[in-house]
C-alpha cells in the first residue's frame, strides 16, 4: 500500500457487524484519521437506558474487546443482571450483558444530563481506547421502523425479537426530518481525503445516515472537491454476509440481491465499487454503471483480512486522490 | 410462642441490616402479616439511578437471596459491570453488583414513569416472592446528610465512602419537610396489632421514619388504641452490634453508648424495651424509666436465632395486646 494511504484522513459510513469489520481494518492503517458515521436508526431503549447497537458493535470492535466467538457484544461478557431483569418481569428478548449494560447506563445518565449523543459516545469511546472517532449520524433520535406481514415493527423487534422472519415491505425513518448532520460528521466530511461506504445493509444502515438532512449534501461537496468515494459489496454471491439484506433487495429493491444490486443503488455517487472474487462475472455491469471497481477477497474473517482489505481499498482510493493527499500526505507518512 | 402472637399485624420500623434480620424472623412467624416501614434517608442516586440501600437490604433478606457471607448484596453477587463503569471513569465506591444494578435500573424506570416508590417496592418484592410487605417510610425523596470534621457529608459518603470514620455532630434530613406518610404507611400502622422497633441506629435509620408527617401522630394513635410497642437495643454490652450508632452515642447523644441510653431516647412512645443478657444489669435502669422489659439473648447469627428472638419479642407483645388480637386472633391463629 503506497504511503500517501495511511496519510489519509478517511471517513467510513457504518452499520454494525460488517462496518465494525471494516473499520478495525482500516483503523489498524489509519489510527485517529479514521472517521466512522455510524447509523443510529437501530438505537433502541431498553428498561429506561439508551441502547446504540451499531454504535457499541463498532466502539467494542475498535477497542478490541468484542466477542469474537458470538460475533455480537463484549468479550467475557456475562449475562446475571439480565437474569435478574428478567425475575422481576422485564422483557429480555434484547440481551444485555453485564458489561455492556453500563455503556447504556453510563450514555444515559450523561444524555440526561443534557450532553449531546455525539460528545457523550466520543468520551466512551476514548475511556474505551478507541483511537478513530465514532460519530452518530445524529443528535436527535431516528428510529427506523419496518412495516412486514405483522405491520410496522420497531427495527430491533423485527432484528433481534422477530428474527428477521417476516417479509419487510416498507422502511421508514422516524424522527428523521428533525434530524441535522452534526458539527463532527460535517467536519470529517470536509476534511475528508476519501470516503468508504462499509459493507452493511444499504437499506436500514446506508440509507438512514444518507437521508440525515445535510449529510448528502456534505457527500456531494467532498465529491465536487475531488475526494473519491469506495463502496464494498456486503452481498457475495448474490446472499447477505449477515443479516437480512439480501431478502430486502427482493421485498424492497424489487430486484434479484447481487452485488450489481447494490452498485446500482450507489451509482451517481460512489467512485469506486468492491466487489468479492467470486462475484468478479459482474464487473462489466458494474461499470457499465460508470462506476470503477476493484475485485479481491472481501470476507473479514480475522484481524489479518480485516486489514488486507482496508490498505486494499485505501491504496484504490489513495491512487485517485488528487490535490487532498498530495496536499498534506507526502510530509507525514 | 402463643397461637395469637402469630396472628397479629405487626409492623416493624427498620434501617438495613439489623433491620432487615429481624424482618426475616418476624416474616417467619407472620408471612404477609408483616409490615416493613424502612428509612429512606439512606438512598442514593448512583450512576443516575436510584439505590435504595435499606429497602433493598431488607427485600433481599426477606426473599432469601441476600449474601450471607459478606453481610450485604445479593447471594453469588458478580461485579462486571462496576469495572466497566470504573473503565468510563465512573466513581464505584458505591460499589453496585450485577444483579443489584438490576433492581436499581427496574425502580428508576418506573419512576420516571410516574410511579410511586412504594408501588415501583412492593412489585419489586413481590417479584422475589417476599411475603411481607416493605414500606418506604415516604415517596418523597429524603436525604441523610451528617455534619463532620470534614464538613456536610451525604450519608453514603460518610458511611460507605469515608468508611464512618469521621466524627458526626449533627444530622439532617434533607426533604423531610416535604415528605409525608404514604397511604400504605398510614393503613399498616392503623391496622396493626403490635409495632416492633428494629435494633437500628437511632439517630439515623429509626429518626428520619418518625420525622416524616404522619407517622409519629399514626403511632401515637396505635398506643392510644392500645397497641404495644417494643423496641430491640442494637446497642450490646455498650457496642454497636454493626455501624456508628455508638458513636454517634456520644457525638450526637451527649452520653456514653448502651442499651440504656437506647431506651432512653425511646422511652414515652415504647412500652417494651427488649435488653441482651449481657446488659441485664441495666434492666432497672430501663424499668425506672417507665418502660417494660425483656432480657434474652439478642444476637441474630442464623435463622434460628432470628426467628428465636422474633418469637419471643412477639409473645411478649401477645401478651400485653388487648382487644387487637383477641377480635380477630382466636380464630386464625
Amino acid at each position: 500500500m503506497p504511503d500517501a494511504a495511511t496519510a489519509m484522513r478517511v471517513v467510513e459510513l457504518a452499520g454494525g457487524v460488517g462496518g465494525a469489520k471494516l473499520a478495525h481494518g482500516l483503523q489498524a492503517h489509519l489510527g485517529e484519521r479514521l472517521s466512522v458515521i455510524v447509523n443510529t436508526g437501530d438505537d433502541l431503549e431498553r428498561h429506561g437506558l439508551l441502547v446504540c447497537p451499531d454504535h457499541d458493535t463498532v466502539m467494542y470492535t475498535l477497542a478490541g474487546i468484542d466477542n469474537r466467538e458470538w460475533g455480537w457484544g463484549l468479550a467475557g461478557e456475562t449475562f446475571a443482571a439480565s437474569e435478574m431483569l428478567a425475575r422481576y418481569g422485564e422483557e429480555t428478548w434484547f440481551r444485555l450483558g453485564d458489561r455492556d449494560l453500563a455503556t447504556h447506563i453510563v450514555r444515559t445518565r450523561r444524555l440526561r444530563e443534557g450532553e449531546r449523543l455525539t460528545t457523550v459516545s466520543l468520551k466512551l469511546q476514548a475511556a474505551l481506547g478507541v483511537r478513530a472517532a465514532i460519530l452518530p449520524m445524529a443528535d436527535e433520535p431516528v428510529r427506523t421502523r419496518v412495516r412486514t406481514d405483522e405491520g410496522w415493527l420497531d427495527f430491533q423487534t423485527y432484528f433481534v425479537g422477530r428474527h428477521q422472519e417476516p417479509e419487510v415491505h416498507e422502511v421508514r425513518f422516524d424522527g428523521i426530518e428533525a434530524a441535522r448532520a452534526t458539527p463532527e460528521v460535517l467536519s470529517a466530511l470536509a476534511g475528508a481525503d476519501a470516503i468508504v461506504v462499509a459493507p452493511s445493509n444499504p437499506f436500514v444502515s446506508v440509507a438512514p445516515i444518507l437521508a440525515v438532512a445535510g449529510i448528502r449534501d456534505a457527500l456531494d461537496a467532498a465529491r465536487a472537491r475531488g475526494v473519491p468515494v469506495a463502496a464494498i459489496s456486503g452481498i457475495v454471491g448474490g446472499r447477505a454476509i449477515k443479516g437480512p439484506a439480501d431478502r430486502m433487495f427482493a421485498s424492497l429493491g424489487g430486484e434479484a440481491p447481487s452485488a450489481l444490486a447494490v452498485a446500482r443503488r450507489y451509482a451517481g455517487w460512489v467512485d469506486l465499487f468492491v466487489l468479492d472474487d467470486v462475484d468478479a462475472a459482474l464487473e462489466p455491469g458494474v461499470r457499465d454503471l460508470g462506476v470503477d471497481t476493484v475485485v479481491t477477497d472481501t470476507l473479514m474473517v480475522d484481524d489479518a483480512s480485516r486489514a488486507r482489505l482496508a490498505g486494499e481499498v485505501l491504496g484504490a482510493l489513495a491512487a485517485r486522490c488528487r490535490p487532498a493527499v498530495s496536499r498534506d500526505g507526502a510530509g507525514e507518512a
